[in-house]
């Protein structure tokens, strides 16, 4: 399969640029019975929605999702599910002083060399707003995960730019504009978007995600393990550049006797695992972090070059998240229940 | 595809247990007229090899690999080309004492919950052998971009334990048994070493990679990108925590103005993005960092459980590397070799 | 990947029910640059569209193609192209009426066995109208072919009921609304049909198939073989039967020194393979044939059960084509252009 | 993946020439627990070999297989199964004199396009000895639906050049050298065979497969039928030409009313459908029939261009066939228990 499909049994492609009609998705694969009609992948999109506070992008989309197809009388049947989001506040006319000139630290510049053509307008389909469709496919993922095995998936904000956060309470993530668990942080936080907003910079971002009430056995050795499937859709998300699974990088100053754990009769005594051993689940939490690249369209001026090769400056002027990350969570929320429905799928393939 | 196989268009499926008669794999869509025999492919296979150094496992293997098919005249003929290593130094009885104990930071026991039937002399199909067979399907693969693209694959150790160590000298890297690019650090990892083998106890470690010669446009937007298939090839490696790129982890606290990668008339101005940009790669360098966990067994006692359910405690010995993370140098730069090869065919079938 | 895909470098993803709100597909892996838009499409759709003649459907759908993404000033970007036809005539009450009963030969009691729930409107996802996002798809790979490899796909009615047909003048296919490249067979055809709507009955089709222009190289040994891929693309088609490459069943019963295709310094003596050796095209026409078994819905009363088990009888009224062969040739021209293509792509992976 | 593997859940890759050292095959996806020995797989290597009557080739393979992982103390253990058959019997020189002659009906001229290289030993890849690997990995299939849905897969010769036979006893195939259900017709068979080898000419076969026990709800609409993979299955196999399922080309005669199968309280009355309604199972018997072309290694002397383009005259001497189809019958069972294996797992990944 070419590159707009993930998962195996639970499959899903999407489709749409940034300043085009719509974006959207077919899930394929999704089983039968599930209760599902627009009300269940709502509250998701409405929380990866811009324009929800003064830290996000100020383009205003309503992105209602229309479900085109697989769901009768309320429930799906089997057939691939169509998701379709139309793009409202579409303003291509404010990229056309870009038409020409790569952004630094965007695609534009690799999809002109792959393709040859571009869809210039805000990225294209290189946009983070085809994460939309992944959103709305990812609440479907994430209704039958809840439904079936009981599992739930949470992600907040551990740090943005210097500023570090705690996962302190959970409770806290919606309370605050950054999904912060750590509220003692988010005044901090505020003030620094605040003055990237004033600068024209831009700020990286870590999240931390959590998946709870994964059984012991999902994940299939050895390319296929859940975390390189984890690693791998976390790695799919724009400005993504770093992925964790447990301890992560601070396991290699670990020694064995610390980051092993330990197995009693209550359980893993720990969890520097994150919940994955030998690529298969543990039962335990299914701990992962991520990192965010700082937003690459910044007011400040730049160097680039123009598609003849001419050195430009460039400003990138429009409606853009100083922090990328922020917004993310959903996102990251839904590839992770992608990947988990998907190999509870094919779990019960092979094992029964 | 169930799990045992990486790629779409060069696909590698490998198979084989630790303490089975061999392991190997079967290289599928290769081009043809590439000249390929067996000593193209032994040199990688000796690099990972154990017993090479005092600080490696003792199991002596000559692992010798032959070519079963594929190869014709001294040239692949572009059918599958299957590889095979008898494993000839297997002593499953050393695994007796632990048939029906759960290692710690082992997979015996999501194997055992995901399959109900386990082979666990040595980790079975868990076990670091199996990544022989991806050696030698990665040395395939490295000769083909070699000779068709001029592309470069290297990689050196930049983290034992808590000593760090710097990409200095590339050509360093074969003068010492830690494939360091660091030689002041290797006296320092020497020692630490010999104090983990004198305890029992083991280290993590941390890999540089670096790919040079690739051109810009390979990788498959939006869930293929390339460094989305790079997270997943290394998270796929025995106990692999984290995979960056670029800048990875750091590119958190950078700013936007300092991450992007201004663009010249001579080139990128710097390489932050590690090489990928939109999943798609820039022609620079591609720039990947792993994170190894301490090697699970070692011989300090450790609370655990059997099959049964009963606690218990276990000292795990035998053969093992104190740190997993040295030898897997080879096989990391295998992993980066088939991401890349499947993605320079998946290019050329859509975009010619 | 679950069942809704096609192709592996070229790959087509359909959704949608008879009497939901659309049906479409999305298209991935097109190569960049194609030339495209939605009156590309449009006069396939038009050809396979009910209600054209008095001997097919008079269900009333416009059928009109929509481009949601993947194209970008008229030239195809190399993003997914995601196409979407409304359905506009839609019944379903007509269907209350069979709500709980398996009609015959039709698909009704193996999706309810399958998935439990069932959209019973018009046969749903089962139904016929699906083909159209295909013949949508098609029409894509079509304009690939053509423009890129001069290939050219034709097809027509060989067979209706007992009545067979020559391929005499590819030129008349358009001359009648039969698809029948024989003229001398149509008055009797029209007949037929004219007494099976009277009788309340249907009849089945026979199919032939011809694609040129494709030069030798295409196919994958040994399983995705290209004839293999066309018998799997046809036989996907509803209520397709049977399929033959070349002399197909009537090289049973020749000699090998008559089947073998001798080759001249001007090529092949003769076509009995139908242009496809080993499973790879010999650059000769491509030469397929089908079955497709005459339809289910029909008046005539007939005996089945309902989904409780209970004994019924059973008429099938509505807007039915007495013979569902018929419109079925773009169809089948379509599926051999989506197989062609996802090969061409295929082969170029591989072999440059 | 390349051509080389079969199933999504259930996946067999095979490897190997003719004249090479080996054919085997890695199964990746079987569940685990599944009791299994080289012995459970010989008995079908053995219907398959050649040599075993006058009237197949006489080359003299052991076909001896061995496994090489995946079992466990005589259990499968969910990890790749791979199969290995050493070829003993290989007599590469016999080959010298078409090096660079194309056989009319080989694959040799397509495979010289493709690929630019080509290994002339006895076919090289396309040899039907590829088939011996197919051979092996479906027996595990057999064994695992028997073992867990009492499914019994059965083929016969329905037609052999002319001379067509009825299914009339299955108890009678192994009773002659040519698999026939009706041994009325084996005199006739064997005067044939005698006949064509004394002229050097060879004749065609028809094979009919009957698969019992298999439950409604098997297959994947819509381009995943299981009706589309059977035949993608059958084509794939070397000299087939044709494939129908249930009623097949005769539907396309029959009237609608007739053709359908009716329901009653007994089940279904007819079975014209072959055991498929809208790809997936309904739980009758599932038939197939499929037309081998007759072998083109024929020692009648024909016409021929070599590699530089140059006419020829070739006669085919060695050790082969004249009705490849004979052979083929545990090849084609083995292939039907590949796919129904594979969607037996899928519908499982899905509905439970």
């Amino acid at each position: 399969m070419p590159g707009n499909t993930i998962g195996r049994n639970f499959a899903v492609t999407t489709f749409g640029e940034s300043h085009g009609p719509a974006v959207g998705c077919v899930v394929d694969g999704c089983p039968p019975a599930v209760a599902l009609a627009e009300g269940d992948i709502q509250p998701d999109l409405d929380r990866r929605r811009p324009g929800a506070s003064r830290f996000t992008s100020q383009r205003r989309e309503a992105d209602r999702v229309r479900i085109l197809s697989g769901v009768f009388e309320g429930q799906t049947t089997g057939a691939p599910i169509a998701l379709v989001i139309d793009n409202v506040d579409q303003r291509p006319r404010e990229y056309d002083a870009i038409r020409d000139l790569f952004r630094p630290g965007h695609a534009d510049f690799t999809y002109h060399k792959k393709y040859g053509v571009r869809d210039h307008r805000g990225g294209g389909r290189a946009s983070a707003r085809e994460t939309a469709a992944r959103v709305a496919a990812g609440a479907v993922a994430r209704k039958y995960l809840a439904e079936q095995f009981g599992v739930r998936i949470r992600g907040c904000l551990t740090q943005l730019g210097a500023i570090r956060a705690s996962v302190a309470d959970w409770d806290e993530v919606d309370n605050n504009p950054f999904f912060c668990a750590d509220p003692a942080q988010v005044p901090a936080m505020a003030q620094l978007l605040d003055e990237l907003r004033k600068s024209g910079d831009s700020a990286g971002a870590r999240l931390h995600l959590c998946a709870s009430g994964a059984p012991a056995g999902w994940g299939e050795p050895v390319f296929d393990r859940v975390d390189a499937a984890i690693a791998a859709a976390m790695m799919s998300i724009n400005a993504v550049k770093g992925v964790e699974v447990g301890a992560g990088f601070a396991s290699v100053a670990q020694l064995g006797s610390v980051h092993r754990d330990e197995l009693t009769v209550d359980g893993f005594a720990t969890n520097n695992a994150g919940g994955v051993l030998g690529g298969i689940t543990t039962g335990q939490d299914i701990l992962v972090s991520i990192a965010f690249k700082p937003t690459s369209s910044i007011r400040i001026k730049g160097r680039t070059v123009d598609t003849a090769g001419n050195p430009a400056d460039i400003s990138v002027t429009g409606r853009h998240d100083p922090c990328v990350g922020i917004r993310a969570i959903p996102i990251a929320e839904a590839m992770l229940a992608l990947v988990l429905t998907d190999h509870a799928l094919r779990h019960r393939a092979q094992c029964g």
